[in-house]
């Protein structure tokens, strides 16, 4: 296990591949070689990795074609001064792996692992997108609520003391607890450097320079951002995908898939599913900035925010499913609820359970919201806006819109509030 | 490491020693042969074990005495029919020694740990009294309140995010992840079986059948217990003692020790001091039991009200003292309230994690406390009153005590209430 689990970075055996090395590399693995058929010389590889972390390649062959992902030792976005471990590829691949398991069909197959190489094989997806850049473009999904719901659910509750043994999740904690250096890119990123005057940080300037600063100084907000924080260091509810946003999932109008797990560890099930309703929010935002005459966005704005109530509730649903037909874990051990005031009281505390649920997915979503607009990373729904004062504006809605579920995610009454506010920060200043 | 981490349960190397065959194993350890002085022909040897999962010696040699405390792979309670993994020797000795390290002076010395032996030797504390049996005999121990509450501010703080960064902290919350089969002991001992029918309950019968059967119908209680019970399992907050009765600590008037921490994993702080506290309130109430015309307990019961609420305030002070002079952690990160509205939220927000933590030391106590009625482990407070209508009369006043913590913590608006609440029930019928 020691050896699958932490390649040393920049071992001995690792070295980046390229268009010209992969074929051969591929060719002798037997599983991978079958599956793209033919001799490795008569396959094309196309790098098309536009991520920050890794080499991503298509490979063709006569039978099929693959992805093949590597991980690089550093941040690619930032050159290599910012050295990152290698054994995020082992994280990742054993996360599809097991989502894989309880979300079939909603994951791309792993067809191989290499640990010294920090090389996973895995399913070529196409025709699909990136759902981020499908929101740009005003495209809907109808599929992509109810697949990113059962997703959640399933992946959520069944990597929860709610269906596994306290031991096997445990075991399976003790392996993602190495994953701290990914964890530390968010506790710096999403949680702290947007509230402090951070070399990384950047924004639309000068228009948001006084939210950037108005932040900095708003200890509410500080307080509140570091509370999420906590919870994210310290409660080990659910193994998460921990990266969780629109450019996280591949669409086409049949079919949703969720990639690139690598910052998964165990931690708060809202991370991922603020992650998520905090990028829809971010799209529903920008749409002004794509709104054109000949694509109006008046329907599709109505469309994202019908998708976070959609993915909210059907989760929500699918959740407590699951816990009333699957609950086995050590958590709330079913014995005790079997009678009929058992059953009523645990029904209750199912409720009371999503709704401490909401307000953490709440907590994150304003998080992962601010972080794109002040922090470091940014998102194409406002990047690709050309004209400064309109990002600006859509922006400063959005900082609005995530400081208010950060700082008073208990006061929102349900996912219909959550909503009207999406729906009312679009129409503000 | 692994190698330190996990010996066999019964491995090749292992074998339980006796009075017979320790001197010769220990005169293989300089550093303790030393200590001992002479040889080991000389060396005088006893077992004093009265726990239920260990073999304790005690060895006296020409210049000192040192304890040996080897694991046994079965719990000695109820024979080798409930097998139990050595490498709690391991978590014990790396506890120990963390422990010493942050509150130095306030757990034994380990002089040497074997693991393939799952043996410790350690330092012989005399004339020490295990604080249980203080308890029952009426003694005040004037160091006591300090000490715990310096050991808990200490140990809890120095092991959570409020002072280690995320990467250290989870790298030692992964070795202790291993530590399942304790904790899954407290998990179905101390938050399950009270509450269902299981073989191994007993209680002070049949004067509290009815209470017993009481319990197993309270739906509230039930939740109540399980939301307990899921933040033991999933909330890594600090690398707690893990069963911090007045058993585990060993007091003399001038000093305090504690002692056995084989149950510890990273988890939720208030488990500790709602042990320490839930102990404190059983004590209390078994007074009467052991109340006579020679040694009447008024002044006794008023001394130990004083430690439920010395140890909280004093911990409580400290903690925050720690938080402000060692927050280095990557918590709450210093650097955003350095100003003076960043400095009032900060303090403001330290208050309010310390509510949270009173509520979960409330609720940790009132489980503890019923589990030591209700279950399979009881404590020599009660047991060793031998009139049994006694006996369950303070039962019962701790049983409604135990529920009113797990149940009501949220409403209890101080630690003052709560030393009110612990006077009122012994008044009760």
């Amino acid at each position: 296990m020691s050896q699958e689990k932490s390649p040393l970075t920049g071992g001995a055996d690792y070295r980046p591949l390229d268009e010209t090395s992969l074929p051969a590399y591929l060719g002798k693995i037997s599983k991978v070689a079958t599956l793209l058929g033919g001799a490795p010389g008569a396959w094309t590889v196309s790098e098309v990795g536009d991520g920050n972390l890794n080499l991503v390649f298509i490979v063709r062959g006569p039978a099929a074609a693959v992805i093949v992902k590597q991980a690089l030792p550093y941040v690619r976005l930032v050159g290599d001064s910012w050295p990152l471990p290698l054994d995020r590829s082992y994280f990742e691949s054993q996360t599809l792996i097991a989502e894989g398991k309880v979300a079939p069909g909603l994951v791309p197959e792993v067809y191989h692992f290499d640990a010294a190489m920090a090389l996973v094989v895995m399913e070529y997806l196409t025709p699909h997108l990136i759902m981020r850049k499908g929101l740009i473009q005003g495209v809907q999904y109808p599929k992509f609520a109810a697949a990113l719901a059962e997703f959640l659910a399933q992946t959520l509750f069944k990597t929860s003391d709610l269906f596994l043994s306290a031991a096997e999740k445990k075991h399976r904690m003790a392996l993602f607890c190495a994953n701290t250096e990914l964890c530390k890119i968010t506790e710096d990123l999403v949680f702290t450097d947007p509230y402090r005057v951070a070399k990384l940080n950047r924004w639309t300037a000068p228009q948001l320079d006084d939210m950037a600063a108005e932040f900095r100084q708003d200890a509410e907000l500080k307080i509140a951002a570091q509370q999420m924080k906590l919870k994210f260091m310290g409660h080990a509810e659910a193994l998460v995908h921990g990266d969780l946003h629109s450019g996280s999932i591949m669409v086409t109008a049949a079919d949703v898939r969720v990639i690139d797990p690598e910052f998964a560890f165990y931690g708060p099930m809202g991370f991922d599913i603020g992650a998520l309703l905090g990028n829809l929010a971010l799209a529903y935002l920008s749409q002004d900035g794509h709104e054109t005459p000949d694509s109006p966005r008046g329907d599709y704005r109505a469309w994202i925010s019908r998708q976070i109530a959609e993915v909210w509730t059907q989760f929500e649903k699918r959740f407590i499913e699951l816990w009333n037909t699957e609950g086995k874990g050590d958590a709330y051990t079913a014995e005790l609820f079997a009678d009929p005031a058992g059953r009523a009281a645990l029904a209750n505390e199912q409720k009371a359970y999503l709704r401490r649920l909401f307000e953490d997915t709440l907590g994150f979503a304003g998080c992962k919201m601010i972080r794109r607009i002040l922090g470091l990373a940014h998102v194409e729904d406002f990047e690709s806006i050309k004209d400064p004062d309109v990002r600006a504006k859509g922006e400063r809605r959005a900082l609005r819109l995530g400081r208010a579920f950060v700082v008073n995610r208990a006061r929102f009454a349900d996912i219909g509030s959550v909503c009207a506010a999406v729906e009312a920060a679009a129409k503000q200043d």
